[in-house]
C-alpha cells in the first residue's frame, strides 16, 4: 500500500528505485538435533564458501574506497574463515554431538571467542576475538539465507534504507547503483548528508520510520528537494518522480553551462563563490564545479586521518597541494579546529560537561603553542605557492586574535632569516562564529584582513542551542532575525574598513539564505563545491537593490525564521 | 616563613587567625605485634571513647544546620561503636593475635564490611557497610592521634583551609568561630563563594596550593576583598591586617546606616537594588539588608528540595508567603529553570553532550505543559497577595515567549472563571541570558512588560564558554565591551518602549560592573542580599551623567574586558 514519509531534505535529486535494506537482519535460530550431519555439514560449507566470496567483494572495495589499512581486517576475517581448526571443531560438533549448524557455529566460536579474551598479557590476539564474532556472525546469516547487507554488494540500481549512515558506508556508495538513500535519523548538517551533497546522490534523511515502512526491494520514489519520500507508489506517482527527475537533470545541465561563468547578479555586481574542502582530494569537485576559490580548507583532517601530529613535512605537501593547484585562486586555510565533537587520538583532552563550550580551535592552539607553531610554519612556507589566506577559528576576544597574529609573525620572521621563501601577501582573518565577536566586529574590522562567518556555530551559540539535540533542533534558525542582524553588522563593519566579509557556513549555499546574503552585501560565499553552479545560477535572477530592500526588512520588521522564510519564498525564484 | 599567595576574592572581609585543616589526615600505620594486651585494649577503648563523644557533638551540630535527616547517619555510626559484636571482635583479635589495636580494628571492620557486602539481597544491610568503614576510619584516626577534621568540631577562632568545600561543609561553618575560608579550587561563582557571602564569611577561593602551603595552627592573614593570603605573617602584617579589619567593619557600621535609605546616586537619581533568593528562608536576610524587592525568586528549589514535582498547593503556599513578607514591595519570581546542571530525580531528562546548549528552563516548560501550568496557577493564586511579576527564563525567540504568555492567560482565565481571586497587574518578562534574544530586545520589548538579564549564562553563551570549564574560565568577562553593548541594547530597548530592564545574575552587585551599569541606566540591580548595602553606599559616590560617560567610552573606545575593568577603577571609588 502506498505510503508517503517526510524527511529532511539533505542533497538535491529526485529517484525512484527499489529498497535496499542497509539494516541488520534478525539473527535469531532455535537450537535442534539433526538426522543428517552429511548434509548438514554441507549446509555449513555452503554458507562458509557463500561468506568467503563476498568477504573477497568487499575488501576489494574497501581497498578503493577506504585504502589498505581499513580492508585489512577482512583480510583477517578470511584467514578464520579457512582455519581448519576454526572449521573442524564445528564439523566435529557436528557430527559427533548432532548439532545443527547454527548451534554447531555459535558454541565453536564462543570457545574460541572466549579463549582469545582470556589472553590479557597479549592485546594483539584479545583483538581476534572480535574478529572471531564478526565473522561467526556473517556464516550465521548465510545459514540462516539472510545475509548481511553491506553497501559493497549492491550491483543494482537501488535506494539505500538504513537507520543512520556511518562515514565508512557511506564512503562505499556506488554512484552507479545507489540512486539515493534514506535514513531515520540526522539532520542537513550530518556527516552522511554532507557526504551524499558531494556525491550528487540525493537523500532525505531523518524520516524517523522509514526502516519501518518500507521493505526490501520495495519501489520507493525520493525527493531530496522537497524531502518527500513514497513507499510503493502508484503508476502516477512513478510517472510524475521521473518528470521531476528529468527537469532536475535538465536544471543541473543548464548550470554545468555556467561553470567557467563569473557570478553576477542581474544588475551585474560580481560575487564570490567558492568552495569548501577538507582535503586535497576535494578538489576534484572544486575544479568540477568552477568556484572561485576555496573559501575554507578544513584543516583538522590532516589531524584526524592522521596516527600522531602531522609532521610540518606532512602539512606543508597537503598545503602546497592546494595552493597549488588552485593559484592564482585564493584559498582560505583554517588553522585547526579540533575539540567539540573532534577528537583525537593522540591528543588527550579534559573530559568536559559542554565541550561546545570548552577548550577547542584557537583555545588549544593558543594554549599548545608546539602544535600550532608547526601548522603556521607549514602554512607559511606553502604561502610561496599560491594565493594564501589564513584564518582562526573560535575567537572571542581581540586579545586572541592579536596573539595568535603575534605567534604567526614570529615564525615569519624566523623562516625569512633562514632564508626560506614567504609570501608577502597572506591575509590574515578570524571566523566569526561566536557571539562576542560578531558584535564587536566593528573593532575586529581595524585588525583584520577579512572575516568568515560560520554559521553553524554561530546559530548554535546565539541561540543556546546544540545543533546536534534533537530536543531543541526547532532552534536552529538561520533566518532569524537575531542572526540576520549579526551577519548585516559582520559585512558593514568589515566594508567601513575596507575589509571583506565571507560565509562558509552551510548557509551560504542556501536558497533562502543567498538572496538574503546578497541584500546585505556579503563579499564571499563558500559551500558545498557541487552547490557552486545553484548558487551562481540564482544570483543571475536577483537584483542587489531589491535584495537590500529585502533584507532591510527581515532584519528591522520580521520577528521570526519563518517570518523571512515566507519573505523569500514569495519572490519564487 | 612567611609565605603571599593569591586567590580569588570570594566574600569580603579580612580575617587573621591560625589555620584549621579541613583535608583528610594520612592514616596509614604499620602492622605490629605487642606485648601488653591489655594496655592495647585501654588504647582501642580510648580511640572509641573519643569517636563517640565526637560523633554525639557531630550530630547535634548536624541537626540544627543540615536537618534530622541528614543527622541520622551519625545515629548509625554511634550504634557501631556501642555494639559489642563489634568492639568485642576487636579486643579478642588484640587479646589473642597480640595484633596492635590498629590492625585488629582494619581486620575485624573489613570482615564486617565483607560480610554486609556479600547481602546482596539486602540492600538495608548491604549500606551499612559504610557506615562500619566510616566508624572504622574516625576510631584509626583517634589511634593515631590524627583526628578527621570536621567543621562542627571547631570551638576556637580559625580559618578553615580545604581543598574545596562541599555544601554540607559550608552549612556547618560557625560564623562565630570560622573567621574566614580558604581554598585550592573554585570560582566567585561557586557555591561555597556564594554561601561564604550569605554568611558574611571572608573567603578566599582557587588558590591552587593553600592546602599544600600552610600547616595546622600556623597563623594566616586572609583578605576577602583582594584575594590575597599571607601564611605566617610578620607582626608588621598582622598589624596591617587587622587594621583593614577595623577598616572594613567600620564600612560595613556605614553601610548598616543605609539600612532604610532610598538607593540613590549623588546626582539624586533612584535606582531599585533588590535580592536574589532560593526560598522563603531567604527573606530574613533581604528584610535585614533593606532590599527593595525581590528581583529574583529562583523557584527550581521548590522542585529540587523536593521526592516528587510539587503540588499546586506546596507551591502556592511558599509563593505567598514570599509575596505576602514583601508586600508591597514587588517580587519577581522566575519559573522553573531545569535542566543543564540541574537535575530532579523523578524528572528523567534526555542524555545530552552539551546540556547547557540543550533541553532547560521553558523549553521544557513549554514541552511539559503539564508542570509549567501547575506552577503558573499556584503563582496566580498567590498573585492576590502582594505585588508580583513573572519571567520566564532561557527565552530565545519571540515565538517561546508568546507561546509561554498564551499558557499564562489560559489558566488566568480558568481561574478567573472559577471565581478564584488573582491580581490584574501581574507583570509579565524574560530573562535575557541568550544572545539571540538580547539581539532582537527591541522586538521583544514590544511584547513583554519587563527585561531581566542574566549575566551568567549571558557571558557563556556570548563568549561561548562554560563558566564552570577551568581550561575557558578566562573568558568569563563580564566588562567585555561585546557583553556591555548586548546589555546597553537591552537597557535602551526596554526604556524606548517605557518598559524597565534589571539584572540578576552576579555582575549586578560587582562594584566595578555597577558604575556602568549606573552609567546604562539598568533601572534594578538584583543581587545577593548581602551586598545590597555595600551596592546602595557605592551609589551614592556616583554621578549619572559622568557614568553616562564612562560607560559610553566603554563600549564605543575600549577594546577588552582589562580595558574597562582599569577605566572603572580609576575613578578611585
Amino acid at each position: 500500500m502506498t505510503k508517503q514519509l517526510k524527511g529532511i531534505a539533505a542533497s538535491d535529486g529526485v529517484a525512484t528505485a527499489k529498497a535496499y535494506m542497509l539494516v541488520q537482519p534478525d539473527l535469531s535460530f532455535s537450537q535442534s538435533k539433526i538426522q543428517d550431519p552429511d548434509q548438514e555439514i554441507q549446509r555449513l560449507h555452503t554458507a562458509l564458501d557463500q561468506s568467503n566470496s563476498e568477504l573477497k567483494l568487499i575488501r576489494d572495495k574497501a581497498v578503493e574506497t577506504l585504502g589498505e589499512d581499513e580492508a585489512q581486517v577482512f583480510d583477517a576475517h578470511m584467514m578464520i574463515l579457512s582455519d581448519p581448526e576454526f572449521t573442524g571443531a564445528i564439523e566435529t560438533k557436528i557430527k559427533d554431538d548432532k548439532d545443527n549448524a547454527e548451534a554447531a557455529l555459535k558454541s565453536v566460536s564462543d570457545m574460541f571467542i572466549a579463549t582469545f579474551e582470556a589472553m590479557t598479557d597479549n592485546p594483539y590476539m584479545q583483538e581476534r576475538a572480535a574478529d572471531v564474532r564478526d565473522v561467526s556472525t556473517r556464516v550465521l546469516a548465510h545459514l540462516l539465507g539472510r545475509p548481511l547487507p553491506n553497501p559493497a554488494l549492491i550491483d543494482e540500481e537501488v535506494i539505500v534504507i538504513a537507520h543512520d549512515l556511518t562515514p565508512s558506508d557511506t564512503a562505499q556508495l556506488n554512484k552507479k547503483y545507489v540512486k539515493a538513500f534514506v535514513t531515520d535519523i540526522g539532520g542537513r548538517t550530518a556527516h552522511s548528508a554532507i557526504m551524499a551533497r558531494s556525491l550528487e546522490i540525493p537523500a532525505v534523511v531523518g524520516t524517523q520510520t522509514i526502516t519501518q515502512d518500507v521493505k526490501a526491494d520495495e519501489m520507493l520514489t525520493v525527493s531530496g528537494l522537497t524531502g518527500e519520500v513514497t513507499v510503493d507508489p502508484t503508476p502516477e506517482q512513478i510517472e510524475q518522480a521521473k518528470a521531476e527527475e528529468k527537469a532536475y537533470t535538465e536544471q543541473k545541465a543548464e548550470w554545468a553551462t555556467l561553470k567557467t561563468a563569473a557570478s553576477v547578479t542581474a544588475d551585474g555586481k560580481h560575487f564570490e563563490v567558492s568552495a569548501n574542502i577538507g582535503t586535497p582530494k576535494d578538489l576534484d569537485g572544486v575544479l568540477a564545479n568552477g568556484a572561485e576559490g576555496v573559501g575554507l580548507y578544513r584543516t583538522e583532517f590532516l589531524y584526524m586521518d592522521s596516527a600522531e601530529l602531522p609532521t610540518e613535512d606532512d602539512q606543508f605537501k597537503a598545503y602546497k597541494q592546494v595552493l597549488e593547484t588552485m593559484n592564482p585562486k585564493p584559498v582560505v586555510v583554517r588553522t585547526m579546529d579540533i575539540g567539540g565533537d573532534k577528537h583525537l587520538p593522540y591528543l588527550p583532552l579534559p573530559e568536559e560537561q559542554n565541550p561546545f563550550l570548552g577548550y577547542r580551535a584557537i583555545r588549544i592552539s593558543l594554549d599548545r603553542q608546539d602544535i600550532f607553531r608547526t601548522q603556521l610554519r607549514a602554512l607559511l612556507r606553502a604561502s610561496a605557492f599560491g594565493n594564501l589566506r589564513i584564518m582562526f577559528p573560535m575567537i572571542a576576544t581581540i586579545q586572541e586574535f592579536e596573539q595568535a597574529k603575534q605567534v604567526f609573525l614570529e615564525e615569519k620572521d624566523k623562516l625569512i632569516k633562514d632564508g626560506v621563501k614567504v609570501s608577502d601577501s597572506i591575509q590574515l582573518g578570524i571566523m566569526i562564529e561566536i557571539p562576542a565577536a560578531a558584535v564587536l566586529a566593528d573593532q575586529f574590522a581595524k585588525r583584520v584582513d577579512f572575516f568568515s562567518i560560520g554559521t553553524n556555530d554561530l546559530i548554535q551559540y546565539s541561540m543556546a542551542a546544540d545543533r546536534g539535540n534533537e530536543h531543541v533542533s526547532y532552534l536552529y534558525q538561520p533566518y532569524n532575525p537575531s542572526i540576520l542582524r549579526l551577519v548585516k553588522h559582520v559585512i558593514d563593519s568589515a566594508h567601513k574598513e575596507g575589509k571583506w566579509a565571507g560565509m562558509c557556513g552551510e548557509a551560504a549555499g542556501d536558497p533562502i539564505m543567498v538572496p538574503l546574503l546578497v541584500g546585505m552585501g556579503l563579499d564571499e560565499f563558500s559551500m558545498s563545491a557541487t552547490s557552486v553552479l545553484k548558487v551562481r545560477s540564482l544570483m543571475k535572477k536577483l537584483s542587489t537593490t531589491e535584495m537590500a530592500k529585502l533584507s532591510e526588512r527581515a532584519i528591522t520588521e520580521s520577528i521570526s525564521n519563518d517570518d523571512n522564510k515566507k519573505l523569500v519564498e514569495a519572490l519564487n525564484l
